[in-house]
């Protein structure tokens, strides 16, 4: 490390993106470029010898950042947010400066420590159940995404469910209990419970949701009856709180007492929403999560930390190092006792110094800073609904608890107009929102995205759908 | 974002890190804490009110630092090196501050294709067989850890062979074939190997490995042979290069020639090692990659890019298509044939831009510098080998091509007695090493790891192990 070289080119760096913020609402929120436009910019090999550090400095603009999908463009308006702000950046400056690799406790005790204390820090500013904090038998982890969370769940509970059958009929393989091993989940549940089902190797259920597109026990409970029939062994559950396409909350309480009655794996991926629990008034929507083994949301999604940052909760941390154990001895060491190992927690070994960034955030912004930030998109939102609201043309699609997410499509209109409205908002580009299939409609998904959306660029996201849905349907 | 306090702030963090590396031949590499320490430190609860960045910074001494293992401390010598430069920590400003998720193409086109693009250079850097690179039906990729590198590959090996066996006999289940399938690694591979077959659900079997601590075709091909007759199925292989302990490297023509013969994927985890591969001197240890279905290495261990950046080569990206795809509306675009969906090639769905680390790395130091680096640390191994060897109480194990890592021992001393001087070593705390029981021997391994390290610590180092054994010998 050149430390002199660390500060000259860390500081134009910090220029270039704090250039790159103000400019923001100035650049087109979609590329304008084709698959394949770097490589016609780019050698096709790696230089030789050094260039300086200007020269790249000078690139970025001709080569990546016409490349770039803006996500922090107030014009931003698709998938979930992605947080971004400056003490996750300097606290990842800070994690990348010690760069150490925290797979136990001695290879760097701090690492550790920050993690089960801001993770205790949230999971009380959120009001969890005690047995979410690491002074009982659960904790916190930091992992990379929900989908990681969602497959560490998963192997937790195929652990828990082995041993226990291992031990009524001892011939039992790991391969016949598979087979009859089911996840259920909604069926507006997020893609990567697909994938991880897909990774253990068990079947899938999808459980239909009611209208509101809501997973409630009832029908849980009804399938669950149908699979036991089979000879099938329902074992796990993601109970989803804000689902992807229309931020719809399962009933968590009846879902819930389901799963304590079949003895079934609750994981409750509340990825987006969960965010919002740290304000008292949207904390309800988490009643029922007494009932769950693990619980997992993203701050690097809605809490102004950088990505990657997925806030895990286990009730018992035993299932997970049951699942994960493998302790050659080059990573043992005397406290192993006496402080978590978080790589049994997980599925790589190595881990960055991630908690820096909830801390950092945690202290920049305080609990009352963060608040805020989720009350102002969730107004800004609210505020969308009042501009869309006032247009006979569209409607607005379960209207729920609905955060900073509002689905809305055109009213009296097929799917085939909607989709239709939708590509042409795409060819635009001046605002980007992406689309889902619910319950048999094509929608429109607005999110409120950057931490730089005020009243005024919901105004103007607006009247650019006003004005292509009037060209559109005039046309 | 605050662009006027990323400018300040990231100012005092960068000048907080640069001071942390001029100070860190003068701090003690291994903390001086015991577990829970810095829960003493730190309030139970996150602030409600924001607090000044500054009083942040002036608790990172007290608080974080007093509990930091120095991992670049050139008297850090334990597990392998993790990376750490300048350009790389710029690099993840950038991506911090455009804070985009790459998981499609559209999600940020610069993301996806600098990543085939740099990735296509490092495979040409190490000369990798043509079928690596993206312009084929293969491509590279950048995962998180070599662990994550191994599960990929092992389920897409598991979802090609299922494919297969699925087509001899329709009525066959996944969980039936999981209970016949093995994967296959040496003895001294890394524990990650363990972890994946415990992640995927079937069985592991070690190939026993020569004294010198390679694995060799011939005990692979008799072990083969052993389980088919007792009808289980072959199916996956982990050849490593560059072993954990010892930095031992499996014979990849013989391994591979069996792999081909019996149809069975082999998986190259090469994590250290692999970066040597860009000196052609060392290229040969390579030779046999061409029987491989993947490859990985980490650069975040040994070529200046900090963690994470492990890059992984498949040779048909069909197999891990065909293993993860689950492609909702909400995450499909119009160009989703025409570019890659890296999305497809992992277990998570959202990524950073970690691409940019890697073209800043190639263009500060170029090919040649990335080569002296390793050269570097290559020659400080042999220094140390040369002053350990000039004592008659030690032994070099395993001396084959050791790269960055000297494995010794107290040559006529007891398992018991080196243990001993490990643990004298340990509670010295002058250097920081870690120990490995290796054909039933209890070894010390000395890792060349800092960039920082020049010859006066590998003698500053040495005169330590010196002097402790002396004084433990003496006792």
């Amino acid at each position: 490390m050149d430390s002199d070289a660390l500060v000259s080119c860390g500081a134009m760096m910090l220029g270039f993106v704090a250039d790159y913020w103000r400019s923001l609402e100035a650049r087109p929120v979609v590329p304008n470029v084709k698959p394949g436009y770097l490589r016609q910019l780019l050698p096709t090999e790696a230089p030789e010898q050094p260039e300086p550090f200007q020269s790249i400095v000078d690139d970025l603009e001709s080569t990546i950042m016409v490349g770039v999908t803006h996500w922090h463009s107030p014009r931003f308006h698709a998938y979930f947010p992605t947080a971004a702000s400056y003490p996750a950046i300097c606290a990842d400056i800070l994690s990348g400066g010690i760069a150490c690799i925290g797979f136990s406790w001695i290879a760097s005790p701090a690492c550790t420590e920050l993690e089960g204390i801001v993770m205790d820090w949230l999971a009380k500013a959120m009001d969890l159940p005690e047995f979410f904090l690491s002074t009982g038998n659960g904790g916190g982890i930091i992992q990379g995404t929900a989908s990681e969370a969602t497959i560490v769940a998963l192997l937790a509970a195929r652990s828990r469910i082995f041993t226990e059958k291992k031990a009524e009929d001892s011939t039992l393989t790991l391969g016949r209990l598979l087979d009859q091993l089911v996840v259920y989940c909604s069926d507006q549940a997020h893609s990567s419970v697909d994938k991880g089902a897909l990774i253990v190797g068990c079947q899938i259920r999808k459980i239909s949701s009611g209208p509101d597109c809501v997973m409630r026990g009832e029908q849980l409970e009804a399938a669950i009856a149908e699979d036991r029939k089979k000879g099938l062994i329902p074992f796990f559950i993601v109970a989803t709180l804000g689902t992807t396409a229309t931020c719809a909350f399962d009933d968590l309480m009846s879902v819930g007492r389901v799963c304590e009655k079949e003895h079934i794996w609750m994981h409750i991926d509340a990825a987006y929403a969960g965010n919002a629990f740290i304000c008292p008034e949207y904390r309800h929507l988490l009643n029922g999560i007494e009932y769950a083994e693990s619980f997992n949301f993203n701050p690097h999604k809605w809490m102004l930390v950088n990505f990657d940052c997925s806030a895990m909760y286990l009730k018992d941390r035993k299932h997970f190092i049951d699942a994960f154990n493998v302790d050659p001895l080059y990573l043992q060491h005397e406290y192993q006792s006496s402080a978590p190992d978080y790589r049994h927690w997980q599925i790589p070994l190595g881990r960055r110094f991630r908690s820096l960034k909830l801390w950092f955030v945690f202290r920049s912004f305080g609990l009352d800073g963060l608040r805020k930030y989720i009350r102002k998109h969730i107004q800004l939102a609210e505020y969308f609904i009042s501009l869309i609201s006032k247009d006979a043309r569209f409607e607005i699609i379960f209207p729920a608890p609905q955060l900073g997410l509002v689905c809305f499509r055109l009213k009296d209109g097929s799917n085939e107009l909607n989709k239709s409205l939708f590509d042409a908002l795409n060819n635009d580009k001046r605002i980007y929102l992406v689309s889902a299939n619910v319950k048999e409609k094509y929608i429109l998904r607005f999110a409120v995205c950057s931490s730089l959306t005020e009243e005024k660029h919901i105004e103007s996201s607006w009247n650019v759908i006003d004005e292509v849905a009037t060209k559109l349907l005039s046309s």
